[in-house]
């Protein structure tokens, strides 16, 4: 099959306004929490326009939705490509939603081309990757690949008070015209099209970012307890005094993790001071560290550097400390072959491209468990996300849609042809595991 | 007048159980904080004893308690002693009550050995001298030295949200044995013995501390604000991190301010990091510094050192920092005249002494502002308070009791001796402003 169409810009630029205006805020920004009543309504537009092409819709349990446009071999699973409609509260016209509307581009093009893909091609918009309103993030797609919702999830409450049960099940009833589905279902692949969130790609003056995995995540809880004290009349000698620890341990770890390593992340966002007097030395400095490497071993060698400095400090001022891991999150690799259809098909289209790590989770991060995935990365200015400001230039828009339309087009085959019996392929390569390939 | 009777220690210390047994918390400690039940109960039962004993009571609009033995001259300003009867919430059973008991027993050896001062020895029982259920604390003798409640303060809530002015007037409505009296009167002098909070006495093993002033406090609000951003994505050259800039400088600090200069004193208590997220770097970091010094001018070079590192440090991580004086408190320095009489009491009665700056506030660094004061210290265990473990040995409670009564017999006199016409006498030094000598 030779392609040469692509996708129709001008269609994007006007479904990315469109749904922009749907939980529009006054500052040009748009708050979409998930299950709520926006949400409900970007989710009730993308289906109506989804009927009218005459593709069939569905929705699991966990209200992940589904947009299928049939393949060529009949029994062949789909290749899904999508991403989020949801936003944080203060959020952008870009995050999430031009993934989800370039795949609905992808499969409008494909229709008004009428072109057979081999395996199906299926859009898909996961459940509150934001994780603002209801903990966590990636809640659809980790559902997805685990199959189904806990029971504490499900019990969990809203940054508003509601149940997670009740604005799911509001959530599925609010959309009759979705059939219901198997939560969890097999699927031959996964592709994301997402804003980068950072400023790599416009720093180095490149469109397309073909994302080879996400960097390891993982969060330290530190308690440091000396003993609460008069701040006047306790003199250096008699103080056990926690929040200097916590300032000479920090203060040694900010000038050498980040200096000593560009691709390491070090941050401390949450700092709890007990008993928080202004005149009493304080008993307990509660604070929490993330820390983020591309490399397993690197993070490893990260984790030991925090906690033997931490520890000095803590001894040098008669402190205790405690220090656990309250997460932790593996680097996710991507699917090679994925991987290298992209840059093939970047290549192709005259678009330049460099591969990255992204440094932020995505639904993509938990899909890889479960099958071959891959991301494409397109830059937005000044790495502004999450905030009204975020902005990404119409030509990239065109540009990320455009490769993953030829991308999935490349994708459907290769699923086929590796899902054929009999027939030995290398096109997906099988670096996960789970269903779905 | 030659003295040689003492006070009655046994009932001395029967005093300080019973008045224990008063807010006694299960665990040995003491929760009788001010204006409270236990406060008022507290009031009546020393109100008792001295309506028993003869003594005229009166109480002024602060509800502080006076406790009235008349001097031989008619017509001379009262040597105030005493101190107060409230407590924190975890407070112990020496804090404020063993001042207050010792000088009742004061009044009563005086009375049991008919001894007749020239000046009135007036027992006071300052109002809220802790400040932990209404801000702030010796409320009742800046009350005094003010001559005035503001109206902001009458109209304050206590931590369990009951308004200060009813609470004051349900209070002094309790007891109404107690005559009015004005608030603010004229004194001629102030006493005060309290446990030291701290161990210089006790590591130095002298019994009798003579405290020659208070040190000067000073209370810094910094706030450090740089950008929030996402802790995956964002790499040190992009960041400006205010919890970076606060670590370096409070490292900084902590290294040099105390190891320098052994009277300063150096705390951080209060830290906020907004927006509190783990996976985000902070926009902004407000914390407060406690700085203390017996020396103003030495208090000034600390606080140029404070504000000359931490601007440093947001500089150098692309914060901007704010630093504003909260709190400004200059130090006291109590009155020479009644520093060397105390200090030849101690002598005379053979008990060794040490003379010493408070690091912490009490009533009589307020009162120092209207009237010639002095304040005795005595050790307390571990340097122990604000605790039910709070512990001072019964020969201390004895040995302080008895330096005050030959301290207030010596300070009557004298008084009297200032306050005679045609008499000239440097028996009480001028360095002093205000109303009473």
């Amino acid at each position: 099959m030779l392609i040469t169409p692509s996708i129709n810009g001008t269609r994007l630029l006007g479904r990315l306004d469109a749904f922009a205006a749907i939980g529009a805020t006054a500052d040009g920004g748009v708050d979409r929490q998930a299950l709520t009543e926006g949400d409900r309504r970007a989710r009730a537009a993308i289906t109506e326009i989804a009927l009218a092409r005459g593709f069939a819709v569905s929705q699991d349990g966990a209200a992940n939705l589904f947009i299928h446009r049939p393949g060529g071999h009949v029994g062949t699973l789909p290749l899904l490509i999508g991403s989020h409609l949801d936003t944080q509260p203060t959020g952008g016209r870009f995050d999430g939603a031009l993934g989800v509307l370039a795949a609905l581009e992808v499969l409008e093009s494909l229709e008004d081309a009428d072109i057979q893909t081999a395996a199906p091609i299926e859009l898909v918009v996961w459940t509150n990757e934001e994780g603002c309103r209801f903990a966590s993030g990636s809640m659809g797609a980790q559902a997805f690949v685990d199959g189904a919702l806990s029971d504490t999830l499900l019990k969990s409450r809203s940054t508003d008070g509601l149940r997670l049960a009740d604005e799911l099940a509001a959530t599925l009833k609010a959309l009759p015209q979705a059939r219901p589905c198997t939560l969890g279902k097999p699927i031959a692949g996964y592709l994301e099209l997402h804003i980068e969130q950072a400023q790599r790609l416009e720093c180095a003056g490149i469109p397309i970012g073909v994302v080879t995995g996400v960097q390891a995540t993982r969060w330290l809880q530190v308690s440091v307890t000396g003993e609460a004290g008069h701040a006047g009349t306790t003199p250096l000698s008699a103080r056990r005094d926690p929040m200097h620890a916590t300032s000479m341990g920090l203060a040694r770890l900010y000038e050498t993790i980040m200096r000593d390593d560009a691709h390491a992340r070090f941050t401390v966002g949450r700092m709890t001071v007990e008993p928080g007097s202004i005149n009493a030395i304080p008993s307990t400095v509660v604070f929490y560290i993330d820390i983020r490497h591309p490399g397993l071993k690197e993070l490893d060698a990260i984790e030991a550097q925090i906690t033997g400095t931490l520890r000095d400090a803590a001894t040098g001022t008669g402190c205790t400390i405690a220090i656990e891991r309250v997460f932790d999150m593996e680097p996710a690799r991507f699917d090679d072959t994925l991987i290298n259809a992209i840059e093939d098909v970047a290549k192709a289209r005259g678009v330049a491209s460099t591969r990255m790590v992204s440094g932020a989770f995505h639904d993509a991060l938990f899909v890889s468990r479960v099958a071959p995935t891959a991301m494409i990365f397109v830059p937005c200015r000044d790495g502004i996300s999450h905030n009204p400001r975020e902005f990404v230039e119409p030509e990239f828009c065109i540009m990320g849609a455009d490769i993953l339309f030829h991308a999935a087009l490349r994708a459907s085959e290769m699923t086929v042809s590796a899902a054929e019996p009999g027939i030995k392929t290398t096109a997906i390569s099988n670096n996960h595991k789970g269903v779905g390939t």
